[in-house]
This record gives structure tokens, C-alpha cells and sequence, in this order.
């Protein structure tokens, strides 16, 4: 039957509506794709009603628990290197997209070769950008997989993802405006800044982004957002970088990793767990040893990380940088097969400058 | 989390063998839509396995439970009298289609004015035509709702849909043949024969079927099947009928139904229950009054009737009567609106003749 939502987490009513009414704005008659799992059954109910209330088409496309890893224990070589042609149709066909995460095990997919996985991603490339060059949003509803992951029980993650979502707040939509207006601010400071410097406990890293564009990611796309981010010149990052919030790209935790940069480039890297892992990526390609986004995490309803990169990069008071390819909006030009973020938190004692000026110190904007 | 098969019921990985291997026959790189709720989780996971093994795409298309009520709680009139564009797309561009009843609530729709269910059946008609003109196949999975509606458990229900699909034989697909070539046999004989005649306590009604065809329903459509079934010439029904077996067309209960009829029209109608009902139904339109089906049941792994017409039709010993609508392939030419199967059951004393020959005498085939 239909999963409950856990007492204190995002009520699934106002979390549709914010969908609906910062998210993607959909029109009468519009069709609206709606990809999730069973397990964000209430969202999704309440997603059905308040698209039909505001005239547009629902169409949920709902997965199973155990579905994904169904998919890959049977599937022949046709199925790895291709998509079934209505996938595309649809995605050709629909005005707007949302993609709620909603696992059932984070981990389900550990035991298939990398390689299929990745030789999937290749032949599914035109789904996804087809879906990009609709409006979409991506979000996330909280499950037990979701929890464990970050280590916490359900209620509490529940508890924690509405206040990430500013679903704590008296209106929902005035929260993320109002962030949306700050972050604008902070783009216009920034986007006349040419050097930036990093300072934390192990860290002290210079970089230059004169002439770069920068992001105001302010919860249409990401929901929940909160970050400005832009693309770095390549060859600029100088120092050392310490970041103090694990990750687990591809399932591997990887945690305590410094990392020493020369002209763009990394000389040296360490990691207290994984570190094996660390320098494979580092090794996939010329750009994977660079920096290709540099975000300042704003959202201070997320006030811990949760093994979740979405989540955990929005942090308010911490910086990431990502090795590998940048977001061609910003003015980047790094090429790779990676983008795997790395965060710093600065709330413990630490500083952003830029053109020597303190934008954050210890987690609190100036 | 995903329902778990009742003890004793169907094997979802046999019966998801069942649909690919007898009913619907995928061949590579067709693409195979398959809509049901996620109450059928097990058969619908076995199913995305049996088709990618056989190099088909599955399409799944699966609702929730409460979404169906959802849609019409909210649904504003543009919704009622059309349907999202690419809801046709998906239908043409599929190969073929497998749908499965797996309802949380059998009477979930109770609520909504028949008019706007009816409007929304007249606007739905593209979709369903479209679906039919591809290979098509209907079946279900037992849930506690439809068990409730047989009263019965679900284990017990389980057990029942097992025996009626030929899951407890030991190869399924060569009883579904052997069941088809009897009924091949069956339909031979009837088609040579003109008049008919159905005897049982309280029955006694001639009709006449000379020169139309006859249907061998053998599990491929409908799946469970089990029936022959003809139109009748619409003048010819005379005498009285009298069906053993309730019904619930619409969500009303109506049993002990008594018909007189007479140069094919009925001229008198009793019920034990749901009189008004009934009466209702006869005066939708002309043709209402008249009998456009004659099917004669013979899956013998169905022994009871359980409140669904999918299933009670093709009871092994029972012979139903529609009033209304004639399929076209029969040669039948009775329209209207209605089509509501009537049962009734030889198996306690009863029997059927063609050209004054014993077909079916007790529930026995001769």
C-alpha cells in the first residue's frame, strides 16, 4: 500500500504546490513528466492534484523497489547500448520534467560492472538531453534507503528535508524568492571578483574566475537549491585544499581528502579512506586533475551532510570545488568524463576572499 | 515496499512466462506496454524480466493505489473529456499491450457521477481503439480487494486465480493449447448448428444462430479464458431464463435475474435483487432489450463465481447471455450502449442442445 509520510517531514501538499509553483509553473494543457519510485507515493498523489488543479497533464512514470536492479540482472546487450524509442518520444513530447529520487537502496546497483553502467549512460545520452532542453526540476523524497544513507532514522531525515526545503517556512515559494534575491546579490559581488582564496584548517587555495559567469541556482532546477557557482580559469587553482565532508561518488566513501594544486593543475593528492579510489579519478583524463565548477553553498536550512551530494553541496557556510568538466554556462571550458564534487566547511574557522575582500568567514555571509 | 505473492497463489515468474510465451509473444526490439498498479509488484518485476530476456522493451505504466480516485477528485473538465496527447503517442508506437487488474479498491470510483465516468469512456475511445488494433492481452493479479469482492481470503483468492490461469499445471502453455483445441472442436460443432436451446430450473430459452461465427477465446486476449461465445439473431431469444449467478455491473448487486423474452425481446424482468437496477438497464436503449452474446463457459480451473465477469464467464459448466452490444466478429449486429453478461449455471441440473443434440449436460461437455 501507499508508504506514509513520517511524522515532522515535508507535508506532501505544500511540497507539490512548491513543485507546481516555483518549480516548474505548468500551464493548462501542458504535459508534465513525473518520474519517481512507488515509495514517493504521497508526494506524488498530491503531484497528481495539484497538476490536474492547474489544468496540466500528469504523467507519472513510477518505478519499483528492486525494479533498477531488475533491469540490470536481465538486460541483453540491446538494452545496455540503447533506449525503447517511446522513451524518447516522451521525453520529445512532454512541456516539463520532474525527477523525484525516491530509492529504495542507494547501494542497489554496487554489484553491476562499471563499464555497462557507463556504456549506459552513453546510449541514453539523447534522453537526457532532451529532457535538459525542457524545463525540468530534480528533488528528492525522503526513504528509508535515504536515511541510512545519511545515517540518521526516517523521522529525523524527513524532519531534516523539509527544513531543507524551506517547507518549515510560513510560504514555501516567498523563502526560495527571498534566497533567489540574496544569491543575486552575491553574483553581482562575485562576477566583478578575479581572485579567490579558500582559507580553512589545511586549506589555503587561490583561484581566478575574472570574466567567468556565475549561477544563481535558487531551487527552480535543484529542489532543494541554494548554491552560486561558476567555472574557474583552468589553469589557476594554486595551494592546498582540505575537504572535511566525506563523499561517495559511485559508492565508494571517500573521506578526508587534501589535495595540493599548481597552476591548475593537481601535484598531490591524499585521502584518509579511499584513497585508491581518489587517484583512479584523478587518472581518468587531463581534465579530471583540474577544477571545473567552484560553488558557495547558501542554503542554512541544510545544516548537515547527509551522503547526498544534492543536499550536501547547498550546505550554508561551506565552498565546493569539483574536479572535472564545467557547466558550459558559466564560461568554463574544462573537459572530462568526471564532475565529482568536494566540499569544505567553513563554519568551524575558515574564510572565502575574493580580491581580498571576505565574502563568508565562518560560515556567515558579510 | 513491494507486496509479496500470497502463499499458494500464482508464481509471478510462471505466470509473467504465461503472458510472454502464450498471450502476447514479444519479439526483439518490440516494445510491450504494461499498465497495472503496484500492488502486482511481483508479477510486474518478473514480467520487465521475461520480456528483456526476450529482447522486448518493457514499457511499465504503473499506477498507484488511491491515484484512480485522486485523478477524479481533481480532475477539471478538460480532463474528463479529452486525454494527454501523449497518452495515444504511447499506445501507437507499442507493439503491444498487457494490462492487469490489480485494484486496492473495487469501488473506488463509486462516488463519481456516471455521467462523467461516461463522458470520460466516449473521450477515452481513441486510446482503447487504438490499443486493440495492436496484439492486446487483459489479466490480473489477485489483491485483498478483489479477494474481498469474491469473499474471500487472499490466500484462498490466490489459490483460485492460480487454478483458473492453468499456473498449477505442469506446463501452463500446453493446457492453454490443448484448451484451445477443444474449444476449436466445440466451435466447429456449434457453427453447423442453428437452433439452440439452454434448459435448467427456471430456463427454457430457444434462439437461433445459424450462419454466424463462433469465438474460440483461448487465453491469448483475455487471460484468464476459457469460452466460445456467438451473436445471436437479434429476433430469436424466446422463453425464460433464469440466472443463478450475481453480477455487479456498475457497482450494484444484482441477482436472482428472471427474464421472459419473446421474438428476441425481453417483455418481462424480475430480480430478487437490484430490480430497479436491472430495469434501468433495459430501458438504456432498444438493443438493451435484446441479446447480442451467447458464451458457453469451459475453464474448469474456474469453479465459482467471484463478483468479476473476467473470471465468472468462463466457469467449465456454465452458458451466459449478454444483453446489448454484439461483437462484430460474431456476425452479430445488436448495438447498444449496454453489454452486461449474464450467467447461468448447469452444473446443478441443466443442459444445452444444438439442433436438438446435447452439447453441455450437468456441466459436462458431451
Amino acid at each position: 500500500m501507499a508508504a506514509h509520510p513520517a511524522p515532522g517531514g515535508p507535508d506532501p501538499a505544500l511540497f507539490a504546490n512548491l513543485l507546481c509553483d516555483w518549480c516548474v509553473e505548468p500551464q493548462a494543457g501542458q504535459q508534465v513528466l513525473v518520474s519517481s519510485t512507488s515509495l514517493a507515493a504521497p508526494l506524488l498523489l498530491e503531484l497528481q492534484r495539484a497538476l490536474l488543479e492547474r489544468g496540466a497533464w500528469p504523467l507519472l512514470r513510477i518505478g519499483l523497489p528492486g525494479q533498477e536492479e531488475g533491469f540490470w540482472a536481465a538486460a541483453r546487450e540491446a538494452h545496455v547500448d540503447g533506449f525503447a524509442p517511446l522513451g524518447l518520444t516522451e521525453v520529445e513530447g512532454a512541456d516539463c520534467s520532474i525527477g523525484i529520487q525516491a530509492p529504495d537502496n542507494t547501494r542497489a546497483l554496487t554489484g553491476v560492472p562499471p563499464d555497462r553502467l557507463a556504456r549506459a549512460a552513453r546510449a541514453r545520452r539523447p534522453l537526457r538531453e532532451a529532457r535538459m532542453r525542457r524545463r525540468w526540476c530534480a528533488t528528492l523524497w525522503p526513504t528509508p534507503a535515504l536515511a541510512q544513507q545519511a545515517s540518521m532514522s526516517l523521522g529525523d531525515f524527513s524532519s531534516f528535508v523539509r527544513r531543507a526545503l524551506f517547507l518549515d517556512r510560513e510560504d514555501p515559494v516567498a523563502a526560495w524568492r527571498e534566497l533567489g534575491r540574496f544569491q543575486a546579490g552575491l553574483v553581482e559581488r562575485l562576477s566583478q571578483a578575479d581572485e579567490l582564496r579558500l582559507e580553512a584548517a589545511g586549506t589555503d587555495l587561490h583561484l581566478r574566475v575574472g570574466g567567468r559567469t556565475w549561477i544563481n541556482s535558487d531551487g527552480r532546477r535543484n529542489m532543494p537549491s541554494g548554491e552560486v557557482f561558476t567555472g574557474p580559469h583552468e589553469r589557476s587553482a594554486t595551494g592546498r585544499v582540505s575537504f572535511t565532508v566525506p563523499a561517495s561518488p559511485g559508492g565508494v566513501e571517500v573521506s578526508g581528502v587534501q589535495l595540493e594544486l599548481r597552476d591548475g593543475e593537481v601535484v598531490e593528492a591524499r585521502a584518509e579512506h579511499g584513497e585508491d579510489y581518489l587517484r583512479q579519478i584523478l587518472a581518468t583524463d587531463d581534465g579530471a586533475r583540474r577544477l571545473g565548477e567552484l560553488g558557495v553553498g547558501t542554503n542554512f536550512g541544510i545544516d548537515r551532510p547527509v551522503g547526498s551530494i544534492l543536499l550536501d553541496e547547498k550546505i550554508g557556510g561551506t565552498v565546493h570545488v569539483a574536479l572535472g568538466r564545467s557547466y558550459p554556462e558559466t564560461g568554463g571550458v574544462n573537459e572530462s568524463a568526471v564532475h565529482w564534487d568536494l566540499i569544505c566547511d567553513l563554519r568551524e574557522g575558515g574564510r572565502l576572499t575574493a580580491d581580498g575582500e571576505v565574502v563568508q568567514e565562518d560560515g556567515s555571509f558579510r
